[in-house]
């Protein structure tokens, strides 16, 4: 039964069960007898933006009626640019935090415990042990302390490790250190994560004047946006610093870049929020959103594109 | 100098100030100018056993007054075919709890986030992101209940899993289940993490049959002894149960063995103990076990080669 005019588009056929809303499911799922090119967009007036689908921002601008965007992911600096003027944004924080927090922790443990190494041992069939850094007793310096940030603390308390963490502003209460005392932390990081949505005042935050400050063999990890990290700064590390990366700058790493063989360092692709944990509470998220909308209560998750947030 | 008859033998120079003692090194650290063949190995009547030497083992049956040796894994079945009567054996449970216990937890997350492949990715430059399976959510069943089993709990806890523990005997206060339960536990598994030392009770403790109890796409992760988990077994999974191996059998693998490219296995050569976790606590430990020989204190982690744990 096709919906002549959707007033919710949602990705997923689990939160088309709305009474009162007329939802349809965009883009059709895979098997789905219709198609797209059928749908009638003039009354759509929230449209929850499928994940990982590029190409489906560029609905965005055949809305007419569009009131609510809502994206799926923490960081929405890919739609301001065909975000209407009046169009109110509500973003995806929370949703990706159990799954970049595990990636974060996958990454650092890699870096440590040499994992991508004996991944490559093992692709040439070697038995070829050697002792390893650890990640207990190491210091650890986490960049940008909101939702995600928090869930990499508490994943790393139980590994004997040392957390300190930085916000854009201080907040003594929680021992949060303030950003302006980044260069005071540096020499004292084993292990910096950078937990940053991409902002002016993010962009290379971790430039060389900083990556000079880590002690050798120190290890970068970035799970936010690969804008925060100045790729050329620490390829001209030459490996005295490491760095595990699910992000990085440019993104997608094009073949050939010398980062993809850069020394000390494991690229993971922009994975950190894909896993099969985000589909369970993305569907819990927009099913609780929609009955708010419904019920004419406020929205929850909603964000001020003109905030510079760390 | 020289200490002309040596009581004690330790691995490290940091463990050779004992006032009341004499004290020597074994193996010479590099760079010593003595050598090993200068020793006067009759007065010996404590060793420990350098990790990660399989040789050192050897000068056991030449130390005619040998009272206790202390070994520094939680294992010691490697020794048993050379341990003196009458020699009190010590073991080193403890000193691999946070090392051995973050590479489980590397290992289940590299499983779940398949770094394996992305770090195979990286080899070949190519930035290829797809949906991976999580570790949140994961119903986890940790075999194998003493210090490194829980702190592999401790660890897990944090990434929103469900644990349930098992041990050789049933501990209903601490929620552990017997041994005697595995096979009503395994259905409901979706990551069995084996630590357990290897004795005639646990060898093949997961066979053919456990592992078809395990639900499909299930992850075996093995931390403890190899002989633990039937290697043919899994083979004949044929990818059905994956898992992910820090020991396997036989060890080392060989070159050319299936295990090497079995779909769904990742394998890292044995390196859960090995790491930078391991010498500061190993060093405190020797160092204390030192005074309470000095004292006439008993020592700890006395260990009896005739009980058959789990």
């Amino acid at each position: 039964m096709r919906v002549a005019e959707p007033q919710v588009l949602v990705p997923w056929p689990e939160c088309r069960d709305h009474p009162g809303l007329a939802v349809e499911v965009y883009p059709h799922p895979p098997g789905d007898p219709g198609s797209d090119d059928e749908l009638d967009l003039s009354g759509v007036q929230l449209y929850v933006l499928p994940y990982g689908r590029p190409d489906a921002r560029e609905l965005i601008s055949r809305l007419p009626a569009l009131q609510v965007l809502q994206v799926l992911t923490a960081g929405y600096e890919n739609v301001l640019d065909v975000l209407p003027d009046g169009v109110q944004l509500c973003n995806g924080a929370g949703l990706h935090d159990a799954s970049t927090a595990e990636l974060a922790l996958g990454l650092i443990l890699a870096a440590q415990r040499e994992l991508p190494r004996w991944a490559l041992d093992q692709s040439a069939g070697r038995w070829n042990p050697e002792y390893t850094r650890s990640l207990a007793d190491s210091r650890v310096l986490i960049v940008g302390h909101g939702n995600i940030g928090r869930a990499i603390e508490q994943r790393l308390l139980p590994f004997e490790t040392t957390v300190t963490r930085v916000a854009r502003r201080a907040r003594p209460a929680q021992a949060v250190h303030a950003i302006d005392e980044l260069h005071a932390l540096l020499p004292q990081a084993d292990v910096v994560v950078l937990v940053l949505p991409q902002t002016p005042l993010t962009r290379g935050l971790l430039g060389a004047r900083e990556l000079a400050l880590l002690p050798d063999d120190a290890l970068v990890v970035n799970v936010g946006r690969g804008s925060a990290l100045d790729t050329g700064a620490l390829l001209a590390e030459g490996g005295r610093v490491r760095a595990a990366l699910d992000v990085v700058d440019p993104e997608p790493l094009p073949s050939g870049h010398p980062l993809w063989n850069a020394p000390g360092v494991f690229i993971t692709p922009h994975v950190g929020g894909g896993s099969a944990t985000f589909g369970p509470r993305a569907r819990r998220f927009v099913n609780a959103q929609l009955e708010r909308w419904a019920k004419g209560e406020p929205l929850v998750n909603q964000v001020d594109p003109n905030d510079p947030r760390i």
